[in-house]
């Protein structure tokens, strides 16, 4: 059934505007956990993936042709402007992204190209469009892109990191350096969330994943300004959703960096997050992903234990607190949005 | 110059008495960033430096010969009781312990052992006996045990974990294996922490180190019972530090457990995290161990960052927010302990 882009619960809830229910979608819906996915992945890499607009767009709608999300997100990867920028990277076998050049030294940052996202990453506008065609209006299309600070991380420690020694390291000790590699990357990402924007997405998230390393200062000083900077160059308004994991004391300052939504992990309370926030911005998560292996049993009292703490407020965001893990059974997602739909339609007063 | 033991500015601070300046220790302060740690280090194995009385007492005096600490910490490992327990484990290179038999039913959590630390671990008991008679009562020796959760982790995942997936699994789907488990580990660590005492520690730390992945519902329902077991389990009372990472929702929870003093990372801000416990514990932290790898002027600032927080209240014990890191350079240690001496002699109107 096709809808007005008003009607959408999932947008309605970004704008804190009464929905008749909770909306619900989960970061990397589209992944590993489905068979068909599965099935995709033998024949091409995650990277053919990405880039193959007619894959990408078959992969969002695999999630979306199983349960009743109330958003898709375009499949793609929060790496995927870092190639025409000049870093070159793979996805090793149960590793994750390796850069086999890590960038460490001023030169090498100068010499990061600009990107013309329309013609860089062509294949992402083009699956955006074949999506949007597709969704025919039923439920609102999300893009979204990493922050400065988690792409910055992955280009200086080529790869996940676990102290993060060598991005702090410039932070601390090659400021000037670390400044041209933000201002870069910052101008980067307006230019690929607008892009995603004009291409048809309704909503994006930024995701500010490994963030949660420094301490609020470091991330005051070295990366809200960087944050800000992107969340303020999208031109056409559209709502935004800015995530990060470990980062319960970073919130009142990712809220000043900007954002429609802030979405939280699991490690908090999200009532107490929520208070703390204020309630002028929307919330989403925050359900464990380890909760949805677990029995039935577990995820009712996990959802209603949510749902109990944001107490009917308008402006949530039903959600994973960090990505859905791989050994996940299909038909406890199918038993999550089912739930969530059916217990928030029946106690969120303040909402109807 | 011997003190007696109402002296030592670090077992004043514990228990929120007034001193001369803020007491420094650092975790981790016995290692590899030490020349004289890594030559021995090159003919004994971690394990074996931990299990030869002379060994360990050595390497727990060498930061100590170094630097003015204000308390020493028994060198030893958080692992230590599980293989008394009937666990086998190895350091492997590079890796963390691995444990080659995980363990995760019922059965082979009630074939643990309990243990008679006299007996069992009777390494860890004569190097602490050998360190006080070294130590001639110049700064007290702390003796300290991984909490249960941390514990209960290593044994279920194997080692090391990204997502905690087992852990977790048990507390949801096996909680009567859980509740034994956990039961047990609180048992042994109660023996072994009153052994240490017993063998002449002046305080004690427990390391919870992992449980900042859960959840603070799961922490009060699976965790925080166990934890107050084992601190209310010591019978002779002595200062007694609850620290754990990633921790800051946790916090309050924490304290509840119980500890005299809440040890904080760097990814709070110490004053608030206080102001958050309540004045009527102590703290301990909360300095980036990345930043010890930076220049001078950035450890000066930091520096003078927390102790700024802390604003001259009593009951501040300075130290890293986790392990000193293997490259941080020794001079920088040196500096910082001065640095923290000096600058809170002069700054902390409350003490004097």
């Amino acid at each position: 059934m096709k809808k007005a882009e008003e009607e959408y619960s999932f947008l309605k809830a970004c704008q804190r505007q009464p929905t008749d229910y909770t909306p619900i979608w989960l970061m990397r819906q589209a992944g590993r956990y489905l068979r068909e996915y599965r099935a995709l992945r033998k024949k091409y890499s995650f990277l053919e993936m990405c880039k193959n607009p007619e894959l990408a767009a078959e992969v969002t709608l695999q999630p979306i042709n199983r349960f009743k999300l109330d958003a898709a997100i375009i499949f793609s990867d929060i790496l995927i402007p870092l190639g025409p920028m000049g870093v070159k990277f793979e996805f090793a076998k149960g590793e994750g992204p390796v850069f086999h050049h890590p960038l460490r030294d001023r030169k090498e940052v100068e010499k990061l190209r600009m990107i013309e996202p329309e013609e860089d990453v062509s294949f992402l506008m083009k699956s955006i469009q074949i999506v949007r065609a597709e969704l025919e209006n039923q439920i609102p299309l999300i893009g979204f892109c990493g922050a400065p600070f988690t792409l910055a991380s992955y280009i200086i420690e080529g790869g996940h990191s676990k102290n993060y020694i060598l991005t702090k390291g410039m932070m601390y000790q090659n400021r000037s350096t670390w400044d041209v590699l933000m201002e870069k990357m910052s101008e980067v990402l307006i230019r690929y969330l607008n892009a995603q924007i004009k291409a048809g997405v309704q909503a994006v998230q930024v995701f500010d994943s490994w963030v949660g390393c420094l301490s609020p200062q470091d991330y005051k000083e070295f990366v809200l300004p960087y944050s800000k900077k992107v969340i303020n160059g999208i031109r056409k308004k559209v709502p935004l959703i800015h995530f990060a994991t470990s980062s319960s004391t970073l919130l009142g300052l990712m809220k000043q960096a900007g954002g429609d939504v802030i979405g939280v992990d699991w490690r908090v309370d999200i009532g107490e997050a929520w208070a703390r926030l204020g309630y002028d911005v929307a919330i989403q998560g925050n359900l464990d992903p380890v909760v949805l292996l677990g029995p039935v049993n577990l995820i009712k009292k996990e959802v209603k234990e949510i749902l109990h703490r944001i107490g009917g407020r308008r402006g949530h965001i039903f959600n994973l607190g960090h990505g859905i893990l791989p050994n996940t059974p299909v038909d406890h997602v199918a038993v999550l949005i089912d739930m969530v739909h059916e217990f928030s339609s029946k106690v969120r007063p303040e909402r109807r």
